[in-house]
């Protein structure tokens, strides 16, 4: 026999890292609720309601806007593989891990990849989105609002601009930016928007919420050939979600009545409020991180309030302050991806990880950990900046 | 606002459907685990101890042993995704739904697809498999174990040998079988099984067991072309799994807390045990329908001790049946699908369902619901049947 059998004792986290962040024990409450049939008429019931609280999180009034069966990285499958045919033509920004991450499964759907870059730190520039969409037509523009690899922010509204003039349709992966900064998929006019659970909606990992335009629909149904994936096929998945309730696969019962129980959370505290926690918060982190003498990635004013990734200092040792925080102080924060592994940290203020008392914890475990390694700052520097902000 | 927000109030459901069977309370407990993160110390061990607990179900030796972060569709799709290139030729058992599922799978990945069929409700006869490997070769043989539109168990064993005589990688849908009835992936030779957790695991529904063997990994090495799927590439997900530890998603960390207690529970009570459980139960059930007069779809001895399929009389309403059982006895048994719908009832004895009190309640409350509409039979013939079957 390879295991042995143990009790499940795994520690309490406070998680700042780029997510999963901590989530409200009403929301585990609610997955321990008895599992119900997929067809089960109280269970419809609860997709039904767990659609509106989408829209509501989205701000769309799109139909098509549930929780694909998988985590993040299944909604931008989803988003990509109903649209893109062989051949298409998809203009992609890459500014980061998960650019490249659309381009990955942009090509593996045989699009006809063009990329617009920009340093991994920086924004896209919507100019040059607009220009490659003037050279040649794309079916597909596809943008990450929310650089988990870097924190950047990325302006949305003139890239939607672009492909409105042009005919492109728009995607936008939402992942890091849903529920703790305003997503307006409908002001925007994107097409697709997809995200997962365990960032700012601060539900356990495993769902995949999206929303699809009617435009989108319109060009998926257009399509000459199959969506390669079935699993992932908006139309098969759509008609087990909307009143034809067709079964299509088994809903991960628990799951969503998790992520019902956390979306009730948002709508009590209120969008508004909710992102000017994030905001003021990761304000107040950013205040204290620069007092202890560390350099943000991404500049002003294209800082997720979600995320925000700051330089190691020269010297430092990543592992060592990281496994530091996670083994005295039960503290995770992220380290850096690609390219920037061993040269940035992550810092994550997501949901219900985004109090005040986690931005004054982290301030303080880093600043000691630091010290230890030599460098050198005032006492109590961040702490007393994040304050200083907070007044 | 299109939702209004009411508790989560969902009845308790004695689930003998097709699945989702009932979930042990201790497994719905360790989902209230705290979450971490999803490359913390501690959860990679658990990760690793989850992979030699369904080593342990699968009865196998492979390495590549893990649980796809999606339904069991997901790992369906996963396990054709990974090994079919375009123009590959596979070779499917039609004989039900999940049959017809695989073709359609394998079809969307561009596969050249034969169909070996039999009546829904018939095995597939292992020979046909065997003729059509030896008319022209196929790198994929695909069958369902336990067809779950049907109860049919299909024999793997002399498919199998088919298989290896030919050199055709054999896949298994173990989905309605594993936890319930053997499921011996490396005394049959399997390349890829897969499974779902909310059946035979009696976890909630959201993760995909699979085991992979190394000839079928060889084989996925071997590709000329990219595999279609980012989301599903076996090969990035196995990264993440084994020491490598490479991210590739955020794993659903408290279905995997779940699937875990829930696989414990299958370790306390032994896999011979459990089978007999389930073969025992489910021929007290096949006893007491008989006796109401009722036809079991599939023929001895080819009958899933997880599902038993039985005809709807002639003049018999299938959804006022069902719709009286739930309301009136807040048990659910699940209707037809396909050609089969409005035909069947598929009543589960599947892990936590599986036990007497539910073979007794499922009898006596049909017998009572068909009583209502006019059907003749001996009062308590079922469950007297069912009882004398156990003595």
């Amino acid at each position: 026999m390879e295991t042995s059998r143990g009790d499940l004792n795994i520690p309490f986290r406070t998680l700042l890292g780029p997510g999963p962040s901590n989530v409200h024990p009403r929301v585990l409450r609610a997955a321990t609720t008895p599992v119900v049939g997929h067809l089960d008429p109280r269970f419809l019931e609860l997709m039904d309601e767990t659609m509106g609280l989408l829209r509501f999180v989205f701000q769309t009034r799109n139909t098509i806007t549930l929780a694909i069966p998988g985590t993040g990285s299944a909604g931008m499958e989803a988003a990509l593989v109903n649209l893109i045919e062989p051949g298409d033509g998809i203009i992609v920004g890459v500014n980061g891990y998960f650019g490249e991450r659309l381009c990955e499964m942009a090509s593996r759907h045989g699009a006809e990849l063009r990329r617009v870059e920009a340093p991994w730190g920086q924004i896209i520039d919507p100019d040059q989105i607009e220009r490659a969409l003037a050279q040649r037509r794309a079916k597909v523009v596809a943008v990450v609002h929310a650089e988990t690899s870097t924190g950047v922010l990325q302006p949305i509204t003139p890239i939607a601009e672009a492909c409105n003039r042009h005919g492109a349709l728009l995607v936008v992966d939402a992942v890091t930016s849903l529920g703790g900064s305003p997503v307006p998929v409908d002001d925007w006019g994107a097409d697709v928007s997809f995200s997962c659970t365990q960032k700012g909606l601060s539900c356990p990992p495993g769902l995949a919420p999206i929303t699809v335009s009617e435009r989108a629909v319109a060009a998926a149904h257009a399509r000459r050939s199959p969506i390669q994936s079935w699993y992932l096929d908006l139309s098969l998945i759509t008609k087990y979600w909307d009143s034809n309730r067709v079964y299509h696969h088994t809903a991960p019962i628990t799951m969503l009545y998790a992520l019902r129980e956390a979306l009730c959370l948002v709508r009590e505290e209120g969008l508004e409020p909710r992102w000017s926690r994030h905001q003021r918060l990761s304000h107040a982190l950013i205040a204290g991180l620069t007092a202890l003498g560390l350099k943000i990635l991404a500049p002003e004013p294209h800082r997720a309030p979600t995320l925000t990734v700051a330089r190691i200092p020269e010297g430092i040792k990543d592992l060592e302050v990281r496994k530091a925080l996670l083994s005295e102080h039960s503290l995770e924060i992220g380290g850096g991806l690609g390219p920037l592994k061993g040269q940035v940290w992550r810092i994550g203020l997501m949901g219900e990880s985004c109090t005040q008392a986690n931005v004054l914890l982290v301030l303080s475990v880093l600043e000691s950990a630091l010290a230890r390694q030599g460098w050198k700052c005032e006492k109590g520097a961040g702490v007393v900046a994040a304050v200083k902000a907070l007044a």
